[in-house]
């Protein structure tokens, strides 16, 4: 069954508001055998107030084993099935320093490299490059001019950065020009359908005009291309279940996930707690609301088991703000779990909280990932998370007579 | 995977009994925070002594957050993909009122309407005519004869009736013929491919020998048509589980719902006991047994909290004759719960319970939605509850070697 489909296709609209608050790997495990998890550690009286008023469940982002990377965990969260809705490594590279891709672009990761000088590669990432020479350095590659094609590179970090090829009809089905090894030349570009080749035409003439400014370059004197890829095609949250979206966030990252699936950005914050007052101003503006908070997936993947719980801990703080708003549907979950001990996202289940007034209330009586589990949303994949949220904002009709 | 197509390959027979009691709409919700359900604040020794026998679970209809209609809601129970085997609204309806279609025939849902004297519609309900006034009326259209299909013309209630053409090669895709306002005429209808031109073309005359009828009429003197569908195609209970079905129901509808799957409808019951009469009357004739108990839904559809506990209660007084009975398989489940706090059909999960000499006991004290989360068959598609009954029947056969 196409969930997502059959929502689709009951869709009807009101006037209800439902914010979904993301705790970007929430989900951890524990230190000790017998041990808490970071959320069952952290002091969360807030959280454990509406775990008490609403269902809770057990929710898995993609399937049971499998960890999510951001662009997939999310997509999973706003009820788009990841498997089927891929996002290609340049276009989430893209997405993530803020670049908003359109219908007609090709994005691609390129890494610098060396080169000797019969221009074999010597080092695959130029030395790891600092930040503050290979910025200006890819700004420098903008001056690269293609007849045709509008031309976009953004730094990214040390040997990394983005390049963005726009114009009609490029295909993405264009290899990776990374070898993999040193000691030969970086692959030639080449398309593998017509509108492909005319990709790999327009990165050959780039490729042609970057090795020129990169020429006196001691170390990064070459560059490969990766993960070419085109803006996914994703139907809209407008489209989908004819909701007005906004997203806010800290990080460029979230904010181009959420432009993916036609979410507006909405202020600029710098911290949680400026987040919450761009949604207060909001509430009226729009029908959903993705707040999202960073930190608590910084602090998993430091392995700080103890920097997380605070991180959790501020997360809780914020809760009474946003249950004062007073939504129909509150949500509180994550995109995927990332224990701190761990020190990495992972495959567990992501403790998920769904507070409105149509809820049956379970009997768990905090929130976290051992409550979760006798919650009466039971496991669930987290593609139902939506159809939950609109089914409790009744913004889906009946399903036949 | 097609759960419904695993079970027909691997079907066995034996003379086992399968009970399946659906109190309609059981499922409910607390009308104040940390308060009961209607089946938690019903007095149920009976359903709570077969709890702690048999198994429980939490059964979503269609998928998570999907309110279910009485069609989609008993296919799924019966183990049919609901989102599959769609019914037309037209089919719905005839099935409604105790019709039962066969394969040459279209099914439409009729309002009378009101017409001015330039044939526009002043009112699409024909100022919501008393069901005494209409029922001869629709009555009287059995009079319009059509060369090579034959008619019948059902009333419901009010202003609606049923229309059924049959014949050789009659489509279905015929839009409706309601405008949806007033101050315009009926559209006229118009088939989408050529079997449904031959539809749009019987409906024509119908509406013209109906127009001569209707003429003089003060308030009906028009009608509209909607939901054109033919019986949907749907295998039998025979087909694919083997099973000789009996369905023992006092309502037109539900006896309609189980006859599209091939069951018998078996005696004329007119109260929940009549109904166990007749089950144990039917025992030795069929394997299975679908026992319908509508008045749960119609209390909580009534928003009457109180009502629909006493109807839960009333069902449980009859658990123990049908427990004497001693099928191999006794079911207790829902097509949908209707929570009297919503007084609408809704898309939380029914309290589901199985009791059969191998179910593996869970801790479930009673029978309950808060239980129901702790059960052994967890939180599961009513599409699974089928196969569960027939595994439990010793029906199904090893899956590979």
């Amino acid at each position: 069954m196409d969930i997502q489909q059959l929502v689709r296709d009951l869709k009807t609209t009101n006037d209800s508001k439902i914010v979904m608050l993301v705790a970007d790997g929430l989900g951890g495990l524990p230190v000790e055998p017998g041990g808490p998890t970071e959320l069952e550690a952290a002091r969360t009286p807030n959280l454990d107030a509406l775990a008490k008023r609403g269902v809770q469940g057990s929710m898995n982002p993609i399937a049971p084993g499998i960890t999510p990377g951001s662009g997939p965990g999310h997509l999973g969260l706003f009820g788009y099935e990841p498997v089927k809705y891929l996002i290609g490594r340049g276009a989430l590279e893209a997405t993530g320093v803020g670049f908003e891709l359109g219908p007609n672009d090709v994005a691609i990761r390129c890494n610098f490299c060396s080169l000797d000088a019969e221009g074999n590669i010597t080092d695959r990432r130029a030395g790891r490059i600092p930040t503050e020479q290979s910025a200006p350095l890819a700004i420098k590659l903008r001056d690269v001019s293609i007849p045709g094609v509008e031309l976009f590179v953004e730094p990214v970090k040390e040997h990394r950065f983005v390049v963005v090829f726009r114009g009609e009809g490029l295909g993405d089905k264009v290899p990776d020009t990374d070898p993999q090894r040193t000691g030969v030349p970086p692959l030639e570009p080449v398309g593998n359908d017509p509108a492909s080749q005319r990709t790999a035409e327009v990165a050959a003439q780039f490729l042609a005009g970057a090795g020129k400014i990169l020429a006196g370059e001691p170390m990064a004197n070459g560059l490969t291309m990766r993960g070419f890829s085109a803006k996914p095609d994703v139907p809209t949250y407008e489209q989908v279940y004819g909701l007005k979206a906004a997203a806010i966030a800290v990080y460029p990252m979230y904010k181009g996930l959420a432009q993916l699936v036609g979410m507006e950005i909405v202020g600029t914050p710098g911290s949680l707690s400026e987040e919450i007052d761009v949604l207060a101003d909001a509430m009226d503006d729009y029908d959903f609301f993705f707040v999202h908070f960073k930190y608590t997936d910084s602090r998993g993947e430091d392995g700080d088991f103890d920097a997380k719980v605070k991180m959790i801990e501020e997360f809780d703080s914020i809760v009474p703000r946003v249950a004062a708003l007073n939504p129909k549907v509150l949500i509180v979950t994550a995109d995927h779990s990332t224990p701190a001990r761990l020190a990495s996202h992972s495959w567990h289940p992501v403790p998920t909280l769904l507070v409105s007034d149509t809820c049956r209330p379970d009997a768990c009586e905090a929130f976290s990932e051992t409550e979760s589990l006798r919650g009466g949303l039971g496991q669930f994949a987290a593609v139902y998370l939506m159809p939950l949220a609109l089914a409790h904002a009744e913004r889906i009709g009946k399903f036949g007579a």
